[in-house]
């Protein structure tokens, strides 16, 4: 070998070298999309249909059907009542249907089994229940605008089959796979915020396309049709407001509470306001970051479509910005889980001993009614915070500074309420 | 040139790129450590003298002098009484010194001015007070063990100069510059949970010179010996349990509330303990790492000696774990201690109810004692958890679930004294 030639070997030695440590640090052995769009035709809401052309996410879809406790031992998928762990549910929702059927939920592929079997869905209720069950509503909304919301609900549940329950066509453009909200709903009360869900980001939708369900709303009287009270903002406080104020359309209450005769409100599943004001919405974590995380399977990388409890798929979910190992992880969210527990069910309890303290109060012949009434809008406040909280599906996590607060204030106003019910019946000390 | 003087320069620019790109990630450009150990003489207490030869650590450490409310609106180093804020404190420390008065906490260089200067300290005041305030507690202690605590406080304040404050030698070993505690209560309280201080790894260490005084502790009645209560673990419950079983020595009660009668207890400062089971301290990031940061001073890094709130040195204190901005950082930072201070005033307040409530019940001539005694216990616990959250200095930021947690209870409990005094005075609806 001439000086040339151990030259060139030298140079070939040096260049591999390098081109391996790029390789190594730049990672370019990123696993390829099993995204290869195929066009769905329009009004196509059977998700074995879809399921044909995106095999991956259809199969992770299919999880949904597995039902079980949630492993951190709050929620979960499996059908059970909640009111045995809280039996407040019973006292505090006394009058209503969630007194009746207050079950944990399951996945999004029971909801139209879910429909058909609560004991809280009657014959007069509206064709407004649908909204959140079905991607079907597309259809319903484009034949009647929200003319569907009037219609009774038994006819529009006769109108949508079994395979009708929230899927594809809910949250994915059938064209173009585009992420996409059909809930007329969610695009109104972000319109009133000053925000066109039309030009969000895909980020921004991947959380949207959760936002337009996992929400607090209320059916304007008259016309059904869904309202998502925003106006004020999405705190607790701010919802609350917007409710005092009685919105358009003249919605004040959900029922009266049969006991401390209280025009009560009955908060949703505030999941996504919750979030949005939390640590990991601030951050632009998206709900699927961490319910349907990026996950592989034979070398394909692809969105889970299994939306769980991130507390399954920890390394998925949370790793990639947590690298504390999942122990670690587990056991924080166990800490924030349980302290936020001990308020809620403390607070669930004042509530309901606060509608009792009103209601023999309210009995005495001499009450003062002043006091009474400023005794009933302390519980009615007390319950919303209480509700906001508990009604929210992931037991403080999203939100944790946000829903202690809630709940430690939703005790001191039912504790005041006690206290106004004693005044209001002479009792002073 | 010649075909092998082309492949030469080929060569050198390739390994330039190469060395270039290695530089560029690898970071060989690392500042410099400032410090080069000097052995200063055992038993040197003056910061001045150690300050020559560590003139980095020592500028910045007389920043402790500058006295100003926190950026975040809570707690700071400004000499202001707490009951301006917080007309609670007058209420619950109601016969004991804390009400009478109860300042912000300065900087470390004020401890001994402080001392001298506070209401709380009078010609009765043991040594054991002088513990927190000076490395000569290193001497008296050396010089006649726990005997020192018994000693008037008057004595040992006479044997320390004014640059007898909080400084080098309370954390470091004069001839190696290795980290030490010198305060043996923080030994013998770690001994006790099966830890050996002695064995503590220097990131453990960085937490260790703080904890030994940033601590809920009593005097052990008799021989004033600093007792720091973590037998039964470091949460406010496990504390509280701790005093409920009376330990060992027979402390009972830090004084007795001329109100409610009741046998109450003063939390100290229980930084350490709020820390140690919050996200920070559980992911293992120390004390110093952000109330003393790394930071650079003409190209040379060492650790800021100004101890103060890591709103003042974000960048240096948070950037390098989370990246999005102080502007970010600053509104969590907000949102942690809005909400903490809401539960907080909320519970301090409904305390101060509660004393008001059972000093009346008390007053009625046929008062049920034994409820009485009820509503005792009841208004000691609830003071308790307020205090645990509002005589900590983060205003929730340590541990956010756990305070807020402890506050929500708090204003459980406080009610809960109230309704027990209503019955013991014979009101109940």
């Amino acid at each position: 070998m001439n000086n040339t030639q151990k030259s060139l070997v030298a140079l070939l030695c040096v260049l591999l070298l390098f081109f391996g440590f790029v390789i190594t640090r730049v990672g370019v052995s990123k696993p390829t999309s099993a995204v290869k769009v195929t066009k769905i035709p329009a009004g196509e809401y059977d998700p074995a249909v879809w399921g044909q052309y995106y095999p991956l996410q259809y199969a992770s879809f299919k999880k949904n059907a597995e039902m079980a406790p949630s492993p951190g031992g709050y929620g979960g998928s499996a059908k059970v009542q909640n009111s045995e762990r809280q039996p407040e549910i019973l006292a505090n929702f006394k009058g209503m249907p969630f007194s009746i059927d207050y079950t944990e939920d399951r996945g999004h592929v029971f909801a139209m089994e879910d429909i058909r079997e609560t004991k809280r869905i009657n014959a007069k209720s509206p064709g407004a229940c649908i909204t959140c069950k079905t991607p079907y509503l597309e259809k319903f909304y484009k034949e009647s605008g929200w003319g569907y919301a009037k219609t009774p609900l038994t006819e529009l549940l006769a109108k949508t089959p079994d395979h009708g329950f929230i899927s594809c066509a809910n949250c994915h453009d059938p064209a173009t796979m585009d992420l996409r909200v059909i809930n007329p709903a969610f695009v109104e009360a972000q319109q009133r915020r000053g925000i066109d869900v039309s030009k969000a980001t895909r980020d921004e939708m991947r959380s949207y396309v959760c936002a337009q369900c996992h929400v607090e709303y209320h059916f304007e009287p008259g016309t059904n049709r869904v309202v998502f009270p925003w106006d004020k903002g999405l705190k607790p406080d701010q919802i609350y407001a917007y409710y005092a104020d009685k919105p358009a359309g003249g919605f004040a209450q959900d029922w009266q509470h049969p006991d401390s005769k209280t025009a009560m409100l009955k908060t949703q599943h505030p999941e996504f306001e919750t979030w949005s004001t939390g640590v990991h919405g601030k951050a632009g974590v998206s709900c699927a970051d961490c319910h349907m995380p990026y996950t592989r399977k034979d070398g394909q990388k692809f969105t889970s479509h299994w939306m769980t409890s991130p507390l399954r798929t920890l390394d998925d979910s949370c790793s990639s910005c947590h690298t504390q190992g999942t122990a670690w992880l587990q056991e924080r969210v166990k800490t924030i889980q349980d302290n936020t527990w001990q308020l809620q069910h403390t607070a669930g309890l004042t509530v309901a001993k606060a509608h009792e303290a009103i209601k023999k109060a309210s009995e005495k012949p001499d009450a003062d009614q002043a006091e009474l009434a400023n005794a009933r809008e302390l519980v009615r406040k007390a319950q919303w915070f209480w509700d906001f909280v508990a009604a929210e599906n992931s037991m403080g996590f999203h939100n944790p500074d946000q829903v202690l607060n809630t709940a430690g204030q939703a005790i001191d106003l039912a504790n005041q309420a006690i206290q106004s019910a004693y005044k209001a019946a002479g009792l002073t000390l």
